[in-house]
């Protein structure tokens, strides 16, 4: 029997529930990570639970109430017990950051809060891991998925303001006061974080300054595309001039700017630095599940010793024929009947074309198609026979296309 | 006087030196962040050093070698002494991986390889840490940047592969002999380390199947574009059927797919998993400082306990004037002068017209314009004066462009 690792939940909103629900879920996968089976040691919500035992009860605690107090006090006290705490709490880190983490460092406990910016988008432990010792020069972010809904269906709908605002908060992808998000406070809360992390000085939330979509129109982003550009809400941390502006504000983006083509609720941040260039991370911004499993992660973290690679629980068998959709291309007689006998041949190995293109050659033709996906044994079968009809010109050329299609 | 963290060095090619260049230009932050001071303890080359004078004076050692032998032999030995390693050794660890992986564990030592797969992207440390105990459907990557270059140049310019690939070489973006590169096999081994990780069960390079774009022609490309394709080497490490498959090849991706922007010598990652939907991480694939940087951040992880945010060690002042370009949107009366009196106006407080659209509207025209980077208080001061102009039909409207683009 491994042994329990106990965890100590505050908060059981959306994200705290889901917490909860992936903890026990993910349990197997945990015990094989970690040698240590997780367990909650009891949670805390407005009406139930008494902060004090729970804490007595738990290994770790994760904090996911919100706001300043009282889970400024629940947190100093739970690492003042020396326990580690996750939390993914905003607006606590950015007004309250250097308190927070001199007590970590006093007490000897980690504070990690990876869901605290960008959801699962893992930019947190990049910063402190990957880039402990990097020198950074700048930092874009999307950080705010509201808003980027917002904008994403202004621009591709034509929809105005507060029309996109409305269908976001019938989608749930906006609270009914929307007020922190489209005014960009919550996303200077987070570039202060990571403006924190990524410079290695104190920024509090009070000095980013930050503007909000409330007044862009649906006209603004029509003109600006023929410029080729296309609007975000920006959070921007940069060196200038020996300091540090740390900013939130609406912003065109060329085509070619890596943030230019995350769309919908998705949130991204892009680093750059002389030695790296510049990494970009993209992914879900918030959403119970996901802000879920960004905590999970941070709590899998506090249990092991770092960089283990452990054994493996299991092995699976390798799989050699796979579906995959395809890239038909044939060179072909331009003469009745053709396609017929390439359909055909395709079709007794069950595979659907999707969409044709037939071009003359003068007494040849040329003939692209793309299938929907398909064992590709059928697939490379129907082809040997389609190579050996006697109109075909030339060898057919076969290339997969990869199907899906994300937000 | 800081302790000093000794780190070995085996090999001394392009990342070598350039690791052995970055450790000393970071040493003070990589102080700042660990408390202690990195030193180079040695360095082995084919000619120069012994194995295990610098094994004995090290208390990491980084393998920057290739190759299978002799770095395994050293690798094994420098964890059987208790040292951490870390290592950016792809062929090693597609092939011996589980040997090593089993050593690091019996002695309580780490071994660390994020420089292995993606250069610079932090795939590995997200997969080992954020999704330790996620449940991944799905790997999709472009992890080879020499194939990438040369199938983004076919793409955009009609280049033939010999031309493109002659391109790559002389830009030092392929190697003499590129067989490795263009035959997917160098992203197979990738593929395999990745699949390792996120699936949780043995994978070997020989069970990998791959085919290179050797036979890809510009034709390819340019029919595909008509159905909104574009062409990447893709690699995939996929659940199928209960069972594991690991393949890179050539595939088509819709524009709206993550990976599609990708291009240049770029590398890029996406996990697919239920509960996080997916991530995408991208950044330079190779380089000797790219790699450098990665191979940094691990020994930097080993320095030092698990998410600790250190003491700031400086405080940077905060700006808050910066310089922006932007986009300019003005409804005027549609008369001689007009322009030019906007333009003055600008002028004079040093902004530049970078593009301009002048469009009637009957009596009124619109004038929208997009300016090169000034500072914000002068450009702010340039509106207000604007706005007081006789002809003009509502307030002007501004929106900040950021001017970058990559790649």
């Amino acid at each position: 029997m491994p042994e329990t690792f106990r965890v100590g939940l505050l908060g059981h909103g959306t994200v705290g529930s889901a917490f909860a629900t992936l903890l026990e879920q993910r349990a197997d996968a945990i015990v094989s990570v970690t040698g240590l089976r997780p367990e909650l040691a009891g949670v805390l919500t407005r009406s139930r639970g008494d902060f004090e035992e729970i804490l007595a009860r738990s290994d770790l605690v994760v904090e996911l109430m919100g706001g300043v107090e009282p889970a400024r006090d629940y947190v100093l006290r739970a690492m003042r017990a020396g326990k580690h705490v996750v939390s993914a709490n905003k607006q606590l880190l950015s007004q309250h950051g250097e308190e927070l983490w001199a007590c970590a460092r006093e007490h000897g406990v980690q504070l990690r809060f990876e869901a605290a910016v960008a959801g699962v988008v893992p930019v947190i432990r990049v910063l402190q891991e990957s880039l402990a010792a990097a020198h950074v020069e700048r930092i874009h972010g999307i950080v705010n998925g509201t808003t980027n809904y917002i904008l994403t269906e202004m621009a591709r709908g034509g929809m105005s303001y507060a029309d996109a605002l409305r269908q976001a908060q019938r989608l749930g992808y906006a609270e009914s006061d929307p007020t922190d998000d489209v005014t960009g406070r919550d996303a200077a809360a987070k570039m202060a974080i990571l403006a924190r992390l990524a410079f290695d000085t104190p920024v509090h939330l009070d000095q980013v300054r930050y503007e909000g979509i409330e007044h862009i129109t649906a006209d603004d982003i029509a003109y600006a595309q023929q410029f080729g550009l296309g609007l975000k809400l920006i959070g921007t941390a940069e060196r200038v001039d020996g300091g540090l502006s740390v900013r939130v504000h609406p912003a065109f983006l060329y085509r070619g700017h890596p943030l230019a083509s995350v769309e919908g609720p998705f949130n991204a941040v892009t680093v750059e630095s002389p030695a790296i260039t510049e990494i970009t991370m993209s992914g879900p911004g918030a959403g119970g599940p996901q802000t879920a499993s960004a905590v999970l992660g941070d709590v899998i973290s506090a249990m092991i010793p770092p960089a283990t690679t452990p054994e493996t629980s299991q092995a699976l068998p390798i799989v050699a024929d796979v579906e995959s959709a395809f890239y038909l291309h044939m060179e072909v007689a331009d003469r009745p009947g053709v396609l017929a006998q390439v359909a055909e041949l395709l079709g007794m190995q069950g595979a659907s074309i999707k969409s044709v293109v037939q071009q003359g050659l003068g007494q040849d033709a040329r003939l692209v198609m793309i299938l929907h996906p398909l064992p590709e044994s059928r697939f490379y079968a129907a082809v040997h026979l389609i190579a050996q009809l006697d109109f075909m010109r030339a060898a057919p050329r076969a290339i997969r296309v990869i199907e899906e299609e994300f937000v």
